[in-house]
């Protein structure tokens, strides 16, 4: 017997807000209950030091309670707005509404009893060790140090609630623990052909943009310091590399919630791959930014000036760390643990986090280490990875990417209400909003009117507006702004970091759907085609565009032809590449593997770039359209020998097209010889 | 053109050796870096607080990555034997070798110029506040309280090597962090037939052998106690408690390198769910024992003797527990995100953690209520899952046990060096290796023998002696004695338990083919086929079986019936199993996907129990034998009104035969009523 009963949404819809509701009251119920915990205890036995340490691990576990219950509630909710496609609020900006009410609830609706537990003392001792031993009436006590408080701080440490002290997690967790799979996540993800296509403006706009922005913010910041300091509303000290600082954190955007937007609706993908390229790389020049003014901040000789020097040292140390990550992740490919996943992901996972580590260890910064890792993983490290692997990581690192991403944003919404020492500084704010517009301004509108000179498909004006809107700032500018909030200068920045976090991410990112129906910006776009508008516009711009990409083109010559089959299974084997004096260091160096995947043609791989049917690739002003019929596709005597500059370039527009239908991430086609063949759709614009 | 080029193997293993040498050689750099980094930076510059702290992140930093490093060698090693099938190692053992080798490094290869930086205060407080705030002259330091130190050992604190002493965690990141992965991981595995038809045995082993193993170790250790404080061997206090206390850790047994080896020669079904139950389910026990033991002893009377009452208030801690994960993992079965993989697989994570949390935040033991968490999800949450998720969290889950139990592994090897206040006792320990082997011996034999008078299916001697062989320690036993180690007694303990841990998993774990072949276990059981032999003997105890299965069997119908069809979208639709009356409830009940599952009998699970061709049942002492060629399969009028206790009976065999070709995990055949159809496999045995 056949039962068609089918139980309808309402019904469901129901449910789940049934399920909200019980979930809420289990963290109202949680909140109250890990405080009245230590009430009646504290009440009821002697003060115990044992009693107090299991007590304080006890509300430890219920802190992060609410947390794992805030991240369940957003969960729950992105998934009725996912069923329901409503799309004006982004789960991080859920997860910041979400934050801000619990923050409210732990602020005004739970007293606790203030537990005078901190004692001051004075003593006379000349250092400030790192592990303290306390005679306290004869026994004996370990403390650890945990930090310097300014001298007026001292009384609000005495003063704090102490439920709120213990929501407020230690600033490093973030840098530490959080922030590194999101940022590696986003590294993970740069392997789209269309990011490598606008390799050019990417690179322009995250790096020269943002020290551009960083010191526009920075100096409209130090007007507006003097100016406050003239009306009398500064409280406190606030140099120029204090305003540096602060232009330097947020200059870093991070459009999580814009990019979801275009993911969903399909929007441009050049438009895409502009902004999540800028925000990814604008993160690392961020943090090195802020570390070298820092750096160079407490000499002590009070001059307070930018050292140029610190940012070279920066640089330096950037590269350093570039080839490190790259070692690291070629040395992963090399170990083809293929037949064991477990192995395999383990591997892959630990090696990421050495690279942090390793970063940490030497005084590098290792969210910068762990982004080029990513990067060079995707990269390289991947096409090793068995197809089983490949799905596993993919899918670690996108599960904690989004609990730590979904974490932070609630904790921000939290601190809004539980940190103790917020400074609102109204002038500060205002002035801080206008100079943050005018940075990205500063940013996007020349930066663009200067690549358009040298780009054959130009950055639009509404493109370029979309640009300006898409400038949120997110966890990577909060995590920069907590780290530090000892003076007055720097709670004051943090607590307007807030406030431009919490705007931009509900404001922006929930008007972004309108920005994109008002700067009529085409939505729909099936990425694996190109924008036909790009083919039969700037066909006249050859020669700039020939020379912009010479560097590069090297590059990828050298990558496709050298490094990848050296270090991966994909490309072209060596044999056919070197010259034939190398024949036997050739066939070495080459794994039977990329002999196999050179013969049979697979394309089992789910992302693959281009389809199968259709290929219709962009050669600069030159565009090759030829359907992959199968005629072009087994591995020719064209190969063998492949020894002149022409055969190189030949093989490589050649190699370009087989390595689109194996499945290999990267397509650079920044060649515009000749194509080899002759084939009906072959079209040659100049 | 084919390359038919092969790489050997030869040069693959050179390669990986080579790699091998990289990886040792990264880690001693390392190692060395960070020593010397601490030298330099201390030399150069005035003792600046903002310096330690980086510094001490700096060197936190490397000694998590010498633990990575460790982990990546015993992953390229682990690799290499698995590829040589390589079986005297298990990972684990590796894991604990190169945490020897590399403590030895630690501590006799590097020297670290002691830094005096502990420093002994003597203030007149009357309490030890949790934050401490130090006036330095005229600089205000916080301190945050660990913990209290014995008088004794205040020297020891302060000629600690630094370096060391770093290398060792917190005792309470393994109960809190490396921990519930595993004890999760090991849940969530419980979900085999094999494991459910011997549930009677593997409780009776779990529970009553343990507490009879505590108890006998306990005693026996008593009396070693007593003759080393006669020969004047003992250097401290050594109370009966302590002694239980000792019983109660190295009960917990972890064959984990047994059952790699069983899983991999394919040993008897029923021995490997004798002894993964066991181990599963003892861990709980021996957490139990332990607190319960813990708790009622530092009062200060001096008693210290066992209380029953601690260990009833356990047992009913448990049962909250249970309840209240169980709650946990139905209430994530309603959401049924199955649209939004991700989402439902953070969702899933999140309310395992949470359940971790929430019990301890309310002062239970959190890898208690984790265990059950993971049972119970598997039991119903799983089957609500997506085909996705179920994949994805099964990769997680086995990814973070992979990772946590290599961690723990790793760090006791490191602990035999790096850990400062070993107490090597030898006769402590020849007492200790002779009571675990005796306490060992009392749980197996005398159960064993109780055991078989109810079971059919006879647990044999040469069973017995395997199970005896393999009771191994590991992650629990070593978690419960590092997290106190504050006086002599604990030190002594900790010792001996490492030394216990060794011993079992190097000779047990390693001599487990070698015991296989002499005790004629049979090996290569295909796990789909009931051992034969367990169906032509024992027919005549049917009324014994039938009746200790009494109680299970209505846990079971009830489960089966209802909560499954409730919670779940697997079982038979509600509208057949309640009685008519209820009728429209039953409809309000039961999704929509139910009525799917009930007539289109997918069977895309992979870990399908039985597989398609050929169905075997074991129904108490009946065997049925049916060949799934759907004449069976469609659901028929027979279902509709299964009002009357024999129609229930009926729809139940049915149903479990329909249960098995739809891939629910759980079959447990315990009704041994005519089934109803007749069929030419159908035999009956009496």
């Amino acid at each position: 017997m056949v039962f068609n009963v089918t139980v309808n949404s309402a019904w469901r819809a129901t449910r789940t807000l049934w399920l909200l509701m019980l979930v809420s009251l289990s963290v109202s119920i949680c909140v109250c209950r890990a405080s009245s915990i230590q009430e009646e205890d504290s009440a009821m036995e002697n003060i115990v030091t044992e009693k107090k340490v299991e007590e304080s691990h006890r509300q430890d576990s219920a802190d992060l309670l609410i947390f794992i219950m805030l991240l369940t509630l957003t969960i729950l909710t992105i998934w009725l707005f996912k069923h329901r496609r409503f799309r004006f609020l982004h789960e991080t900006g859920l997860a910041m509404i979400y934050g801000v009410l619990v923050g409210v609830v732990l602020r005004y609706g739970i007293h606790v009893p203030r537990d005078i537990s901190n004692v001051t003392m004075s003593c006379h001792v000349n250092a400030s060790p790192a592990t303290l031993l306390l005679n306290i009436s004869g026994k004996f006590y370990e403390y650890t140090l945990k930090g310097e408080i300014g001298a007026n701080k001292v009384n609000d440490v005495q003063e704090d609630n102490e439920m709120l002290r213990k929501v407020t997690f230690d600033p490093e967790v973030f840098f530490n623990i959080l922030l590194p799979p999101i940022i590696f996540h986003a590294g993970y993800s740069l392997k789209r052909r269309h990011f490598f296509r606008n390799m050019g403006s990417i690179l322009a706009y995250a790096f020269l943009g943002t020290v551009v922005s960083c010191f526009v913010i920075g100096l409209l910041m130090y007007g507006c310091v003097l100016l406050m300091k003239q009306v009398g509303q500064l409280g406190g000290d606030f140099f120029f590399t204090d305003c540096l600082f602060f232009g330097a954190i947020v200059s870093a955007t991070d459009p999580v919630t814009v990019l979801a937007i275009f993911n969903e609706l399909q929007v441009d993908v050049d438009l895409y791959a502009l902004l999540f390229g800028e925000s990814v790389l604008n993160d690392a020049v961020a943090v090195i930014l802020s570390s070298s003014i820092v750096a160079y901040q407490p000499q002590g000789d009070n001059s307070h000036t930018f050292e140029v020097m610190a940012l070279l040292k920066s640089f330096g140390m950037f590269l350093g760390v570039f080839s490190g990550s790259f070692a690291l992740g070629v040395a992963t490919g090399f170990t083809k643990l293929r037949d064991f996943p477990l192995l395999e992901t383990a591997l892959f996972f630990l090696m990421s986090w050495s690279t942090f580590l390793l970063a940490e260890a030497c005084g590098f910064t290792g969210v910068v280490a762990v982004l080029f890792c990513g990067i060079t993983q995707a990269h390289y490290t991947f096409n090793n990875l068995s197809p089983d692997s490949q799905d596993r990581t993919k899918q670690l690192f996108e599960l904690l990417n989004f609990l730590a991403e979904n974490f932070i944003f609630s904790y921000m919404g939290l601190a809004l209400f539980t940190f103790q020492n917020h400074v609102f500084n109204p002038m500060f704010i205002v002035g801080a909003f206008v100079a943050v517009f005018l940075g990205r301004a500063a940013n996007i509108y020349p930066l663009s009117l200067l690549l358009n000179l040298g780009r054959r498909n130009k950055i639009t004006s509404n493109f370029q507006h979309m640009m300006m809107f898409a400038g949120l700032r997110g966890a990577m500018t909060f995590a920069l702004s907590i780290r530090d909030t000892a003076t007055y200068a720097r709670q004051m920045m943090f607590t307007t970091t807030l406030l431009v976090v919490f705007f931009t991410v509900w404001i922006c990112g929930g008007g972004t759907t309108q920005m994109l129906s008002c700067q009529h910006i085409r939505v729909g776009v099936d990425s694996d085609q190109d924008n036909p508008v790009s083919i039969t516009e700037g066909s006249e711009r050859r020669s700039t565009k020939q020379e912009s990409a010479w560097l590069f083109r090297i590059w990828y010559n050298f990558d496709h032809n050298y490094l990848k089959p050296i270090l991966t299974h994909s490309g072209p084997p060596l044999t056919a590449t070197l010259p034939p004096c190398c024949g036997p260091l050739a066939r070495f160096l080459t794994s039977a593997q990329a002999y196999e995947n050179e013969c049979q043609l697979k394309d089992d791989d789910s992302d693959l770039i281009l389809t199968d049917g259709d290929i219709n690739l962009t050669y600069g002003d030159i565009t090759v359209s030829t359907d992959a019929s199968g005629s072009h596709t087994s591995g020719g005597p064209a190969f063998a020998g492949a020894a002149t500059s022409d055969d190189l370039d030949r093989e490589l527009t050649y190699g370009d097209h087989e390595l689109v239908m194996r499945g290999t991430r990267l397509v650079l086609p920044m060649d515009d010889s000749e194509p080899p063949f002759t084939d009906p759709h072959y079209r040659l614009r100049m």
